[in-house]
């Protein structure tokens, strides 16, 4: 089960595993907002997910398949947000304990949903490191499972099973095009992808000011992660040796994208497609933004990784940018 | 066809008329959204409808019920907004002009959506007796059918058939609650409602600031259009004799909210529903928020009427309104 790489058949038992437990989120399109981008792009609304993202797709996945008698001490995770609620909704839904080592500095929303799904919330300085290791001692104290946000088959095999989904919903797509921040979205997607659709490209979009799996992917050499100011908080994390494998063998291009881009993205979907998403999920729709016209084919499928924004913040940026506001 | 009120039959017809013309929506639910409103909430999602608005079901549904040869010369509107959009699209779908009187006031956004759809827009007066006197002219010069935006058997019959879908995609409610300005949704739901859902409550919602509707039902007597400054632009209007006559028959309850209630409701709804919805779409959420705990009973649907917003206006309000904005 936890072999370095998962497969297409790890990616559909994590479809029948949390079949009932998460949703089958709509695919969207909007006509004005595929003329803006140049192309007919299919949107599978993932911020209309549980916990408003895609995490909880592969956290329920990696909690529902623990044995019981394993189960039974709760599990744990450090995470800037989407993921540590993800855990900590299916940790209630099974009825087990759920520990979320979390960052001094994560955004209020995301904390607090943590903590409105029964998680305990166990503080620490915003490094790597220091999440690490309070996540280490977590773990010997209590008795719980780790669940890493990415770098973990059963979890990169649920965020696999949206293309799953995705695929009876809209039509192929000539490239289907997702964040990468840590790498389970995007290796998820491609293992997924590779079997439902033969010809589609998998297409990794990276905010240019968190550029380290682009790096990677273009040098064949695993990147580590850099300090980075991006407003993409969900894309802050490096890639890691599995998601990278899976990445450098499944995934077609990985593209970056502007701070401006991703800012304007944002507006056009929640103006046109009428959803909320956070600036992670804009990233793939600033690469079309971006990109050259038809650069990813007439038909674009894109993932829209999650919803989970403080309002206050983004709407003083849209009202900042609009000559009405 | 043109009798004065239309029947459970005429939506059903509705539905089969503009099949696959336009979307069938998602119905959307937030376990956090139902906690905060203190009651499980489903929500029928017509800002996610083509041109953002449950009006694309009425005007299509007039638009393609003309006989050929009438169609040829166009149909013709005055609108202050989504009506328009919606009989401009409808119009081009079937291949025939459309013509658009609009308040020189309308918001520029869905001034901007009657020409995206190859309407042609005509200027007048922001008054109702000068939106009918140039509606009236251009219907003589051109030969065009007027499409009322509510006070139509074709249109009220059309807005039914969101109630027709939401029934087979979400259990019974205790009551459902939409919007009321002319009365076209509500009667139309209404309608719908006592077909699909038999012990249903029906209840319309209106702003405080325009409860010409609510003061009608009440007294009995069909009140006409005061002017108001009331966020929700969709509900400007009065109820005609015809919707009147179907909401005295067919709803339980109108119920009024504030302002401030229709701010903070359409904050909840982008929060924790992750969609972008309009000020009119936000006053049946309003309701719930501003009544007496349980009051709608444990089960409630919503239809949330539309999704055009001017971004940078709603989100000024927003960040004005936010501790972090």
């Amino acid at each position: 089960m936890n072999d370095f790489l998962p497969t297409v058949d790890d990616v559909r038992a994590a479809a029948a595993r949390i079949d009932g437990l998460v949703h089958r989120t709509p695919v969207l399109q909007s006509t004005e907002l595929s003329r803006l981008l140049g192309a007919e792009v299919s949107f599978k609304c993932e911020n209309l997910q549980k916990v408003g993202a895609f995490k909880a797709r592969g956290a329920t996945n990696a909690v529902y398949a623990l044995p019981a008698a394993t189960a039974v001490a709760g599990v744990a995770t450090h995470s800037s947000g989407n993921h540590a609620a993800a855990v900590a909704r299916a940790a209630r839904l099974r009825g087990i304990p759920a520990y979320v080592v979390m960052p001094s500095n994560a955004p209020m929303v995301k904390r607090a949903a943590v903590i409105g799904y029964g998680g305990s919330v166990i503080d620490c300085e915003p490094t790597l490191a220091a999440r690490e290791a309070a996540a280490d001692a977590l773990v010997r104290r209590t008795g719980a499972t780790f669940i890493h946000p990415y770098d973990d088959v059963l979890v990169i095999a649920g965020q696999g099973t949206a293309t799953l989904e995705f695929a009876v919903q809209a039509p192929r797509p000539d490239a289907v095009l997702v964040p990468v921040g840590g790498g389970g979205l995007l290796s998820g997607t491609a293992l997924a992808a590779r079997a439902v659709w033969a010809t589609t490209r998998v297409v990794g979009c990276e905010p240019g000011a968190a550029d380290d799996a682009a790096r990677g992917f273009r040098s064949g050499m695993l990147q580590p992660a850099a300090p980075t100011g991006t407003i993409a908080d969900g894309l802050r994390a490096a890639l890691s040796a599995r998601t990278f494998a899976l990445i450098r063998r499944d995934v077609d291009e990985i593209v970056t994208v502007s701070e401006e881009g991703i800012v304007e993205a944002m507006r056009l979907v929640w103006q046109y497609l009428k959803v909320v998403i956070e600036p992670s999920a804009a990233v793939p729709v600033a690469a079309v933004l971006e990109g050259s016209p038809g650069a990813f084919g007439g038909q674009v499928g894109i993932v829209l990784s999650g919803g989970n924004v403080d309002l206050g913040v983004i709407a003083g940026l849209f009202a900042a940018a609009s000559p009405q506001g």
